[in-house]
């Protein structure tokens, strides 16, 4: 057994830094875990010539990605440089060469996981993820160790820092949707192309993950249906504020009887869901699991260093299954068939905002409307609109199916009284403890 | 290699029969992760007529533990009997037989943890106790594995259900201890003698395993400075939502420069700061790490299936490791010696109330002391006392050493114008955010 293992960087950015970093630091710690030394003894960059905020030996540094792919010294490489069709292929050559891979990289993982899982098996290699989602939060793991007993039944993320810092603006400042998003692009949470995170698709990629690990079946990233926050409006965080919601960008994955639903979707949450309180660029993911309950993971989602942790724990388990000789055995293989729930299979709460002429009977017209096809109200709230001869109307519904609710919008839209149906949304949290199979109430 | 795994278990009361539950109702999801069946073989019970909530066949109870501990066929023993003395023994008697062992006692594992790790060692066996802090959370592995990376500043904890249950009732209902304690009893998130609860011990017995895992140092039961909530008295919570602040029993380990200070205290936690939110009988572990910065891991802290849930966890990893061949490689030594932190190097805030004689001055020579002793306030309050000559004073101080706060508690005693100091308490979470290393502010 070798007395020293050696790492390939695949990439020197922001979290590749942190690694050399982390590696470097907290050396002692590794050697008395692993009883052998790790070093990082070469890195792919895309420029030799670059200035970085980290120390790096230039020698250790090359442009040829097969200077570390085809080196037999190398046995463990770690992918941080992000990008997807090129990179697939190199670990897929990575694993031909017998090498593990720690990979941090949720577009690559998000479209090509399964592959990547069956080719790390076949070659009885190691592929660890844990940075992929949530940054330095040990979710993963928190999943399929930690509640390896358990079924999992649902699982709610917020896994998208910049959307979480722009909605916590709205809410807490009072910031229109493009003031908030300003601000982040001014502090670094978002990016100068923020449209990956606005639109939900960076959740998503994360979702499709997270779907995967607790159902234990084949997510694609088109299962998963996203709606972004770029058209919410501040009204609608206002309202739902007065009626006890807080304005999320929520991932959900649901399992019933193995047929699954995965979304990203604005979300009013009920302040008092545990996933309300997480404010800013923070991460959090809520699990329901049908023996444990509720358990929630919270931490930062993003970062250099706390990204590096998740991505240099992986390396540790990699290396204690590599001295173990056990590496290959953790492959996750999926379980179950997929099987998507469809719209009439799925239910939910909705909030709505509707603008009416002010006249008599126009919200009879309306409750009349979802009477019919048997939606309650459990909120509310009319209030006249100055200056023009209309009205608002807040609706909160009680539960329904998906196929239902959509149905009463398509109906509402067509009812004369109605001027525009200006926005709807999901509604969670209400029934958070009401959830299959337990009877469990808190205050 | 066997086909199948037996367990025996020892312990047959809430989680006992959560564990049964578990392996009975989840066998498919276990064959397919362990690629083996496991039963649990025989039951050690006081009494085996008793009636019991779950369906187990007689002839697999026995009220003799040597029947369990001496069976060659059985291969892992789960300890959920509770007691100290003689389960120690079954259990050193479980290693020398080379059983594996999983158990949820806190109360031994705080005491006996470090021998009983030796001992597993000694015998290449596995030890894991994930239940026995935190019920549901899989806070030990998240701890062990998920931020093995990273080097481990701080931990906080709500590790006492019972405890944060009364705090709840009190906060939120304005309950005084007494009445909130009578109706936790109701419920049956109190026991009939909660005194191990209240008084902080049960708390400070998980603060001890929490210490040994994240600073990799022989913390002892004794090591940990135990404040209970008894004499908690409802105007000092009201005071402390005033100022913004939460009061909850907060379990700490702290280490700096290999220096550790471990204790269990009533806190006055701003509201910013993520415990404060967590509520009820619900338990949560914050974590912060040198590098990942704030994490923490919430859920359910005691509970059958809950409970359950962790320690069928374990034995998934206890199993997994028996076919793997590597049983008995991931048991915890201390890295470092121990050393204590003394009060001249700790430092906090601290909250205090004190009624002192209504005359002309009287602030002002309250305000001297601190002012000589170099403490500055952050908050002042007074407000007279009706139908009495004297005031009520409340003061929240900026940070000190703890040693330099029992001096000024010690001069004001003698001061003739303080007529009673009625509480003091540490205030924790106004500078989460300032702690040594980062320069990170959040808003």
């Amino acid at each position: 057994m070798r007395d020293k293992v050696s790492i390939g960087l695949l990439g020197l950015g922001v979290v590749g830094s942190g690694v050399i970093k982390l590696i470097e630091n907290h050396q002692e710690k590794l050697v008395h875990q692993l009883g052998c030394e790790v070093s990082v003894k070469s890195v792919l960059v895309r420029s030799l010539d670059k200035t970085r905020n980290v120390e790096v030996d230039r020698t250790f540094l090359t442009t040829n990605p097969d200077d570390i792919i085809n080196d037999p010294e190398i046995d463990v490489i770690v992918e941080v440089m992000g990008g997807i069709e090129e990179t697939y292929q190199y670990i897929l050559n990575a694993f031909a060469n017998k090498k593990h891979v720690v990979t941090a990289n949720k577009d690559l993982v998000a479209l090509y996981g399964t592959n990547l899982e069956a080719a790390a098996r076949k070659n009885k290699c190691d592929f660890y993820y844990e940075a992929s989602v949530a940054g330095g939060i040990p979710i993963l793991r928190g999943i399929a160790d930690g509640l390896s007993s358990d079924r999992i039944q649902k699982v709610m993320g917020i896994v998208n820092g910049t959307t979480n810092y722009i909605l916590t603006k709205m809410s807490n400042e009072g910031f229109s949707y493009l003031d908030a998003l300003k601000e982040a692009q001014e502090l670094g949470f978002a990016e100068a192309d923020p449209t990956a995170d606005v639109e939900g698709l960076d959740a998503a990629r994360k979702m499709a993950i997270l779907g995967r690990l607790a159902f234990s079946t084949d997510v694609a990233l088109e299962d998963v249906e996203v709606t972004g926050i770029k058209s919410l409006e501040l009204e609608d965080l206002q309202y739902g504020d007065k009626f006890g919601y807080a304005m999320k960008l929520i991932g959900y994955a649901q399992s019933k009887d193995h047929q699954i639903e995965v979304s990203v979707q604005p979300t009013l949450l009920s302040k008092e869901h545990p996933l309300a309180d997480v404010k800013n660029e923070y991460n959090a993911v809520y699990v329901y699991g049908e023996a444990v309950g509720e358990t929630m993971f919270y931490g930062p989602g993003a970062g250099s260093l706390p990204t590096a942790t998740a991505v240099v724990s992986d390396l540790v388990t990699v290396i204690k299954n590599m001295r173990l000789g056990v590496s290959g055995t953790h492959s996750l293989e999926a379980r179950f068939k997929k099987e998507l729930r469809s719209a009439d299979q799925r239910s939910g709460q909705y909030y709505l905002r509707i603008h009416v002429k002010d006249r008599v009977g126009a919200f009879s017209e309306i409750s009349t409307l979802f009477n019919d096809l048997e939606i309650s109200f459990k909120r509310i709230l009319q209030t006249p609109i100055k200056k023009r001869e209309s009205a608002e109307i807040i609706l909160v519904t009680h539960q329904t199916s998906l196929d239902n609710f959509q149905h009463a919008l398509d109906q509402l839209k067509k009812l004369e009284v109605v001027l525009q149906l200006k926005s709807y949304y999901k509604v969670e949290g209400d029934a958070a403890y009401e959830l299959a199979g337990t009877t469990k109430t808190l205050s």
